[in-house]
């Protein structure tokens, strides 16, 4: 498949062909962390399901956060999308190890997900931050927004009432 | 991105470098289809998520039933792993084109989509199939198990109470 293709390849994230024989270079992704948006049209807020990969490290948190507290997801009273800042909205953020499975055969293989105790503080730094922005957004903090989150390595109790999902998938 | 750099270089799924100057060979794969299978470990069924892609066709129905039906991503009362139809659980089958949406800037864009018709086509190929599956397989004909759907286009209202989110990503 082709994360570990791209790892076997080449640990670069990308990779470049540049012989002179060939017309193309390629490009080869690995992917560092896999982040799944639960979003949903009515509800005021954002689940994030996220994942981290083998590779993985502290700069990614600022970046990562800076996208997901961003992108405009969240449709306003006027139909228009914001992001969750500008909504302002609730963040639901959930540790979910099971997104880094690959399909081998019929069974779901965990082999290129990050290390736990490494996981467990890129989350933790994750968490924070996320923390850290909401509480320094004056809209966010007006409207008593607030981060949520599961605990790293815990099965969690979840419940999700939407009135339309509205899924997306962001990797890095 | 790469689904979209896979596309640029080659309209083959596959594309192997042959040229005798490189010692490797570059696979880029595009995404035909995305799914997000929404398990849990306590409920008895999957939920599944799904997106075509441009590109997607009549071949891959029957390819990614037989692989959704039979993962073995559902626990059973002695605790091992199970595929859905042996278990045997309900099939909920969610149309999801959000999944199919690439971050350019603060916004998704969803330009690799498969056009509305032909997934509209794709989508009922496939839950019709699933719903055959089921209903040729006699545990699950015992067990009295349903395919349910949603509607292609339209909003979804869903409510998931899990006990444990326990979510994979399958592309093909």
């Amino acid at each position: 498949s082709r994360p570990s293709t791209a790892r076997r390849l080449s640990g670069r994230r990308h990779f470049t062909d540049n012989s002179k024989s060939t017309q193309h270079s390629c490009l080869l992704f690995t992917t560092n962390v896999r982040i799944i948006i639960l979003g949903e049209r009515i509800q005021r807020g954002l689940v994030i399901y996220i994942c981290f990969f083998k590779g993985a490290d502290e700069d990614l948190v600022p970046k990562i956060v800076n996208v997901l507290l961003n992108v405009k997801l969240s449709e306003d009273e006027n139909g228009e999308y914001v992001s969750v800042l500008d909504l302002p909205g609730n963040v639901l953020i959930i540790p979910q190890a099971t997104l880094g499975g690959k399909l081998k055969g019929r069974k779901m293989q965990y082999h290129t997900n990050i290390e736990k105790e490494k996981g467990m503080e890129l989350y933790s730094q994750f968490v924070s931050l996320c923390e850290k922005e909401l509480a320094a957004n004056p809209k966010c903090m007006e409207a008593g927004v607030l981060v949520k989150h599961g605990t790293y390595g815990n099965r969690q109790v979840l419940k999700l009432d939407t009135n339309g999902p509205y899924t997306h998938l962001v990797e890095f």
